[in-house]
C-alpha cells in the first residue's frame, strides 16, 4: 500500500539515524513513500518541531501518517503515541510536539496554563504500548528506529491504531505556546520561530489583527514597520506580511530580517493601532 | 503515472517549505517519482541556480519535469513560466533562471546584452496564467507551493503546457552569464559557481581552450597553474582540470580551493597561452 | 523491479551532484527506490563514510543495494568494486570504505596491521572492469555519476554481479579502525565518531566491557564518568551509554559533548576497572 509517510526530527542528514529510520519502514512496507518534512529542528527543541510540522503538514493528501521524533526524553517515562484526527494520522513522543496542530479540533480556553489537554470529540489517541509491532531488541536510546518508525510502518499497512495500545483522553501541549496578550489596546505576541531566510514568523494570525491594517505600526527589536505588504518584494527595507501559514511575518527586502534586528525566538512583537 | 520531478530551490530543509510542494504534489500525482536537486542555492541567487539546474538536470531521463523556485519577485510582476526543449519540460519563474540551460537551443549571438531570448524553432514556452490548476487560495509569498507545484504535477498527469495559458516567443536570460573576452591573445573568464568541495567552476569550457593545453597557464588569484590534469588526484596543491559539465575548475588537492585562493563567483580567471 | 537503493557521499546537498546520480539510476530502472543514508560525510573522510554505512545500512531490508561515493583517489589507480554479503550488495571504490562491515564476515586476526583482508567464506567481491554498463563518456572526476550509478542500477535489475568484471579475492581496510588495547587492566579505545548531536562514539563496543560496569570510570578530555547510563535523560551532565549500534558513547545531556570535552576522532578514551 503506497501511503505516504512524513518525517520529522532533529537528527539532522550527516549520521545515517533518518535512514535507519527509513529502513525499517520500507523492510514492513515496501510500497510506503517517505517525504521528509524537516530533520534540521534544533536539537531537542519539540516548540519548534510543533511549528514547522504544523504548517508543513497541512499541504500532504487525507491519509498521511506524519512521524515525528523529536525527543529528550526518549527511553524516560514520558508516552509515545498515536494521535488521529479527521484527516492524518500522527506518531511520536506525547512531549507537546503535536501543540500547534490540535489547536483547531480542541478547547483553547486552557491554552495559558495547563500542559495536557482534553481531546474532545474531534481526535483519538493511543499510547503505544504493544510491543509486538516493535524492533527487537529495543534501543533505549533510538525509539525512532525501534519504535517510531515500525508504528507508522505497520499503520501504513492499515493496522488500526487500537492495535497499539490503550486508547487516551489527553495529550501535552506547551502551554502558552500561541496566546497573545493586549495591552492598552496593542496587541503583543511573540517571535514563533525564524525561517531559513531569517524572516520572522510570530504569533499573531490574520484573524487577531484589526480588519483595516492600514492604521497599525509594527514594533519589533527597535524597529516600527508601517502597514502590511502583501509580498517579500512589495517593500524595500523591513515589512510585514501575512505569511503562507496565516501568521504575520516580518521580513527585510534581499536579506535576513533575524540577523538585521537581533532577535530571537521568544521575543515579543507589538502591534499598536493608531 | 510514475514521472519523475526534480525540485531545485533555495528554500533549505529545515521549515518544511520544501515538503509543502511534495505534499501538494501527491495530492495531484500519487504516483510522482520527486528527487531534489539542490535546496541550498544561496538565497534569491538566480544565477546559481540557473547553473545547478542545467548541469544536474541533463543525467535525468527524457520527459522529466523539473520544477525550480529559486523566485525574489514572488507575487510580483514577473511571469510564471513552462519551458518545453526536446528532452525535459521545465516549470519556474521567468527570470534567468533558465539561462544556461536553453543555450544549446538559442542564437547566442546576443548573448551580451538582451535579457530577452527568442524561443527558436527548438523551445516552446507558455504563461502559466489559468489558475484552474492552483491551489486555491494562492499564498502571495509561496508560489512554490500553490502555483509551480500543482502545475508540475499536473504536467505529469499528461496535462499539455497550452492548458496552462497562453504560448510566449521570449524567455529572460541574465546576461553576458556565460561570455568570455579575450586580451593581447588570453582568455578571460570568470568564475560562476563553487561547489560544496571548493572548487571552482569557471564560465570557460572545454572548446574555448586552444587543442594543445600543456602550453597553458591558468591565472586565478594571484596563484598560476600551468597545464591541465586529468583528475581531482594527479597532482599536488592547486590543478585545473575538466570537470564532469564540461567547464574549466579549478581545485586544491586534498583542500578548499576557494578558501585557499580567497576568490568568489564573478571573480576572473585568466587563460594565457604562452 | 522496486529494489531499493542507498547513497552515501561526501558532495553535500548544495550542487547537484546526488540529483545527477539518482537521474542515471532512474533512468536504467524507473523503479528503483533511492533512499539517502548521508551526503554529509567530511569530504574525503572514508573512515567517517565508513562508519556511518555500517551503522545505518543494518536497518534496511535483504537485498538492499548500498551505493558508497567517497572516493578521493576518483579517476586514479584505486578499484571500483561490487561487494556481496549474505545480506547486502555494496558498490563503490575499494579504499577501506568497507572496512566496518566486512568486520563480522572476516578473520579480524590481523586487523591491527595488514591493509588487504581476505575475504573469506562469506563474501564475494567483483572488480568492476566491464565498461557495458557505463554511462559514455565517463568522466574522468565523477565515477559516481558515470559508473558507480548505473553499475547499481542495473545490479537493482538483476545483473549478476560476476557481470561487471572479475573476482577479487582480497579488499582494502583501514588498519587498527577497530582495535583497543589494554594498559595496566584498563581498555584504551578511540573516539570514531562524533555525531550531530555531538555525541562521541567510541571503538569500545559493548562485549569490550567488563559485566559489571557499576565499577568503572570512564576517561574522556580529562573528564572522568562513573558507570553506564541507560539513556541520554537518565543523567545530569555528563554520561556514558551502549548507544543503539552497540558501541560506548559519552553525551552531555541537554548539551554537545564533543564541544565542552574539546575532544576530536581519533582522541583515546581510557575504560578504568577499579
Amino acid at each position: 500500500m503506497g501511503a505516504i509517510i512524513t518525517l520529522t526530527t532533529d537528527f539532522g542528514l550527516a549520521d545515517g539515524y533518518v535512514a535507519a529510520m527509513k529502513g525499517v519502514v520500507l523492510g514492513i512496507n515496501p510500497e510506503a513513500k517517505l517525504i521528509d518534512i524537516s530533520h534540521f529542528i534544533q536539537p531537542q527543541n519539540v516548540a519548534q518541531a510543533a511549528f514547522v510540522l504544523s504548517t508543513a503538514c497541512e499541504s500532504f493528501p487525507r491519509g498521511t501518517i506524519h512521524l515525528v521524533v523529536v525527543d529528550p526524553g526518549v527511553g524516560t517515562e514520558r508516552r509515545a503515541i498515536i494521535l488521529k484526527t479527521p484527516v492524518y494520522i500522527f506518531v511520536g513522543p506525547d512531549n507537546g510536539v503535536f501543540s500547534y496542530l490540535i489547536r483547531r479540533f480542541t478547547d483553547e480556553s486552557g491554552d495559558s496554563g495547563q500542559d495536557q489537554r482534553e481531546l474532545g470529540p474531534w481526535l483519538e489517541a493511543v499510547e503505544i504500548t504493544n510491543p509486538r509491532f516493535w524492533e527487537s531488541p529495543v534501543s533505549p536510546t533510538f525509539h525512532g528506529r525501534d519504535i517510531f518508525a515500525p508504528v507508522a510502518a505497520h499503520l501504513s499497512l492499515g493496522v488500526p491504531p487500537e492495535d497499539f495500545g490503550e486508547a487516551i483522553e489527553t495529550i501535552t501541549v506547551i502551554p502558552g505556546l500561541q496566546s497573545n496578550r493586549t495591552q492598552n489596546g496593542d496587541t503583543i505576541g511573540r517571535i514563533i520561530h525564524i525561517d531559513y531566510f531569517g524572516n520572522l514568523i510570530t504569533s499573531i494570525r490574520n484573524s487577531d489583527l484589526p480588519k483595516e491594517t492600514k492604521g497599525i505600526n509594527i514594533e519589533a527589536g527597535n524597529h516600527v514597520i508601517s502597514g502590511l505588504s502583501l509580498t517579500y518584494g512589495s517593500a524595500v527595507g523591513l515589512l510585514a506580511l501575512i505569511g503562507s501559514s496565516g501568521y504575520l511575518e516580518i521580513s527585510l527586502r534581499d536579506g535576513n530580517a533575524a540577523a538585521y534586528l537581533g532577535v530571537k525566538p521568544g521575543d515579543e512583537i507589538k502591534i499598536r493601532n493608531l
